[in-house]
């Protein structure tokens, strides 16, 4: 039997991204969010959605471009204190000893130490209520050697992100690969 | 060092939800949709990215009202048959031997053997590109008994749900819980 929550922003599982942005004066800032995902294949998006209290906010409204960077699992810690702190006053990326480099195609920083950095280009901002959401076309992803798989494709397992539980707030990792999309549902197309 | 592999819709991991609606003539209809993440707390939305081609776009254009449902790993092979055919001629829900029951507070079906379910009315309709993106608020949220803990709330690893993997197209399992957010990374915080 199903029991009532009400509404509140609570689904399972939500992702970990970590947003790389510059200031005015070209301070790199990092911020997690969980409010963001894929949201268009043509051209091919990204949407965070952001609140207007945090410094990337201010940093993204001023550049129109952002990155996302993915943490691997033994960046957890980190990611954990980039999303409880504020930039406005720290410098995060010199608190946890990463680096900070400049993009190739937008003016925003990756994390030269994660696996994986989308570099996004702003092409919608709405406003949707506590949260802005940007929308940033991807115009280039990078990826360390390391993630390619001996097929010469990027790999989940060797990015080895983790997930974001709202509600109790818990961090979880990824499990085993269960089989491929578009292929283990056909047993039912023989119905 | 980091490759290139061009601007293309991946990043690791996106969710795996199945969005409900019914049709004009309210027959309901399920689709998988992994261009889809929290968007706003308060009020509290979701978004889903739809392509005009599916079944479940015109439907929710006519509804103006879907759900999200949250599988379980034991029902990827369902899951995966919902992505992959299209409502317009066939009965998905038929074809699984799943049931559809009416939301409370939306005009569109969820799926009862689901453990997790969201009921959304459309807030903001977005034309992104090859993608529409539907901005639901979050009306209310039904979660079975069997996955709230001991402590009264509701737990993801009693949802057991699973995520996907652009790119090569796997699925893959939730992994062991990691820790606290807003504390795991508070080591950094004394520095």
């Amino acid at each position: 039997m199903k029991i009532s929550l009400g509404g509140k922003p609570l689904i399972y599982p939500t992702p970990v991204f970590v947003i790389g942005t510059y200031d005015k004066n070209s301070k790199p800032n990092v911020m997690t969010a969980s409010w963001s995902g894929i949201c268009c294949s043509d051209p091919p998006c990204l949407a965070v959605s952001l609140r207007k209290a945090t410094y990337t906010y201010g940093n993204v409204m001023e550049q129109k471009a952002f990155t996302v960077n993915v943490p691997s699992k033994k960046f957890i810690h980190e990611t954990d204190y980039f999303g409880s702190v504020s930039g406005k006053k720290l410098d995060k990326l010199l608190a946890t000893n990463l680096t900070a480099i400049k993009s190739e195609l937008v003016n925003a920083p990756y994390i030269k130490e994660f696996p994986l950095t989308l570099e996004c280009t702003v092409v919608h901002t709405f406003e949707l209520g506590l949260h802005t959401q940007f929308v940033g076309e991807i115009l280039d992803i990078k990826i360390e050697n390391s993630c390619i798989d001996k097929d010469g494709r990027p790999a989940l397992e060797l990015v080895d992100p983790f997930v974001y539980a709202p509600g109790k707030g818990g961090y979880y990792g990824i499990g085993e690969r269960l089989g491929s999309a578009y292929s283990i549902g056909d047993i039912f197309k023989r119905l």
